[in-house]
């Protein structure tokens, strides 16, 4: 049987994942790629720390030039995380005649473009469908499978460290903190947590998954984003209420202005798929004109889903599909947009309101004509009576389709209100 | 730009998608394919019938030699249903040397084998991921995304048909045949449903997905079948008091006696993603030892996502992916069967049963020691009181996991008590 030489450079959880699959099932490796996939050196920044793979011996090495001029290699997944050395790295193995396979969103959503430019003028391919979303193969789906369509919607549960503390809030009514601090201890979240609550992570990989899919041009921190640290308990109980949950989504819709794109906390109706997506997973929701609303639910992380997206790019590599879809990839490409982002006052929304007021008559009243007054109309309400003797009442407030200067301009109108004790919250409310 | 020719041969509903999108969308498909998909020639039997796309001049034939003896059409699109012809034209495509795409499931689950081994023989491939669940990307995700697994389950909704009479029947209480007329008025069933309803057309689906995803070799036929006529509104409303749906599901989950598959009305626990799956659509729920459980929804049938399936496959075939996974899937493939199906009276399942007893003490009792006699305990039971002075009441019981045989020979038993009225009914559970 043939032989494909591979490498792996940086062995952290998804490195020694992706050793487990090629040397512990060979067979079937081997039986996708009609060849043989083998691992031929394992590159470590220290050869002396101790491993959870056995690696046959040989294969370790600390000094990447045993890859990089072994011209047999021609696979390696580089699966370190990162901007460098990774990007450093990553163009090294380009550059010596290697296709590689990078589950680092991060890296392409910073470096994409230098990464793709060079990989194409060298004639060599990169592959990618680990970095957005794990073991879902949404990147493939995109890209091959729903290739005779015009993606008209994407939304995306992008993040599942998000994911499962809003869920967390959710089932035990727990404020924020103290759902971040236990997906800490389960392992879901990092020591610093950013990147995940603040909804960074999300736009680099809505950020990828739109260039694809729209061939649209922007950087990730350009898509407008709002963490979930903004989520208070009562706002779930509010949206719950209301038929609705609270979730951290990733959108890009197209419209009449462009393509509308947030990463943002959002109630969404339940019974959705998306909206009925719990704990730390991941899920999109992609629609084309042709094939309608498809829906993909899986595992967005983690050692095996994530080396399982790994090791079929690297087959993918290996028997030479990637390189024909590569060459006609709309990620990071020069060809110039086809659709322009919507400018984000611009966007559309509907949305969910909650103010701090006096417990007075009128207040509703105002608060209803300042919002006409932007042309926002109000499609419910809720307003329980006080608690005790408490001062202030929440009053929470659904609205219809709005735009977001209006609303951005109403919202701080009402604040500036006397009776309005503390400002008001807002979300968008999506179907 | 480079040009590849292609073709259709059918112009039913599927077809005119498939020119519609070819046509009408000739951009999209360039970019995707990286060269121009040209419509060159339709072949129907009637050149005379009025069509519901207006094909170009001179594109229009009822002469298949027009495709088959012309070298530079490299891709065709074989639209027909049934058997025959669509088994003769799809072997003269081959034989011509065209690569051929094809929807029809049937045509597969009946002549794959030969199909197959002739394309294989004369270097020539088949793409058929409209074969199954539509526009879902089910059959590139189990023969290309997830080639890094070990698949140890398989469970879909591969029929919209039914799956839509079910729903209705839970919606609205109708009786099945009312939801039968329902759903072809509704033009979701055909004038003779019985393919969709006995579960024929799930069990050809799912003996495609099992040759892909397991290695198992059997034909659809032989698949334990059981149609949803079996289904009253009672035991919908039972399984809803208990916390399940029930739904027409194709199974196939390996097992240490080997693979069991079966096409049933299976109780499943609400919440679950394939319980919540309502209406006419199709899902499929996959899982792989490393990537874990990954879950799809869409339309699986229908003229235009069918339409994106088959234009997928025909960009596929036209810039050379299909050809490298077509020579290493284990569809119809000669090679041994890794997987073998295990004897369908050794399955292990959890079972409902509804009898009809008289309203007498002890009835309950009987039953319980007959299931003890063998060996299957019980996990709930509903018994409601008596309506009016109705001499018989309806008994639930929900088991543990028991053997196929044993809960056969249980229920056999049981029928043949002199205070059961009327004889048990018997579905899966599961979870």
């Amino acid at each position: 049987m043939e032989k494909t030489k591979v490498a792996i450079v940086g062995m952290g959880t998804v490195g020694a994942g992706v050793a487990k699959l090629l040397l512990d099932h060979g067979d079937r490796t081997a039986r996708h790629a009609g060849r043989t996939m083998w691992l031929e050196r394992v590159v470590v920044r220290d050869t002396k720390k101790t491993r959870r793979v056995d690696l046959p011996s040989g294969v370790l090495t600390d000094n990447l030039s045993d890859v990089t001029s072994d011209p047999e290699i021609k696979v390696v997944a580089q699966l370190i995380g990162g901007l460098e050395p990774a990007r450093s790295i990553m163009l090294e193995l380009l550059e010596s005649g290697k296709d590689v396979v990078t589950a680092n969103k991060a890296l392409l959503a910073e470096h994409g473009g230098e990464l793709f430019d060079r990989a194409r003028d060298l004639g060599r391919s990169i592959a990618f469908e680990a970095s957005v979303a794990g073991g879902i193969p949404i990147i493939t789906s995109i890209s091959q499978c729903l290739s005779a369509n015009a993606i008209t919607s994407l939304r995306g549960i992008l993040n599942g460290t998000s994911n499962f503390i809003v869920t967390r809030m959710e089932e035990s009514g727990a404020a924020f903190e103290d759902c971040v601090r236990e997906a800490q201890e389960l392992g879901y979240a990092e020591a610093d947590p950013t990147m995940d609550v603040d909804g960074s992570d999300a736009a680099q990989k809505l950020a990828i998954l739109s260039h694809l899919a729209f061939g649209v041009r922007i950087h990730w921190a350009d898509i407008p984003r709002q963490g979930i640290n903004d989520i208070e308990t009562a706002d779930i109980r509010y949206a719950d209420e209301m038929g609705y949950r609270m979730k951290l989504l990733a959108t890009a819709q197209l419209t009449d202005s462009g393509l509308q794109m947030r990463v943002a906390p959002m109630l969404i109706r339940k019974g959705k798929p998306l909206a009925e997506v719990r704990g730390a997973f991941n899920a999109v929701s992609v629609v084309g004109d042709a094939v309608g609303r498809v829906f993909f639910h899986g595992q967005g992380a983690g050692q095996m889903p994530t080396a399982s997206a790994v090791v079929a790019d690297m087959i993918d590599l290996a028997v030479g599909r990637t390189q024909l879809t590569f060459r006609t990839l709309e990620l990071f490409s020069q060809a110039e947009a086809r659709v322009e982002v919507c400018p984000s006052d611009e966007a559309l929304s509907r949305f969910y309101f909650r103010f701090t007021v006096d417990d007075h008559p009128g207040v509703l009243g105002q608060m209803a004509s300042i919002l006409g007054g932007h042309k926002i109309s109000i499609a419910s309400v809720i307003q329980h009576e006080r608690e005790g003797d408490a001062p202030v009442v929440p009053l929470v407030v659904m609205t219809d389709l709005a735009n977001e200067s209006a609303a951005a301009a109403a919202l701080q109108e009402i604040n500036e209100l006397p009776t309005v004790s503390r400002g008001g919250v807002r979300f968008r409310v999506t179907d």
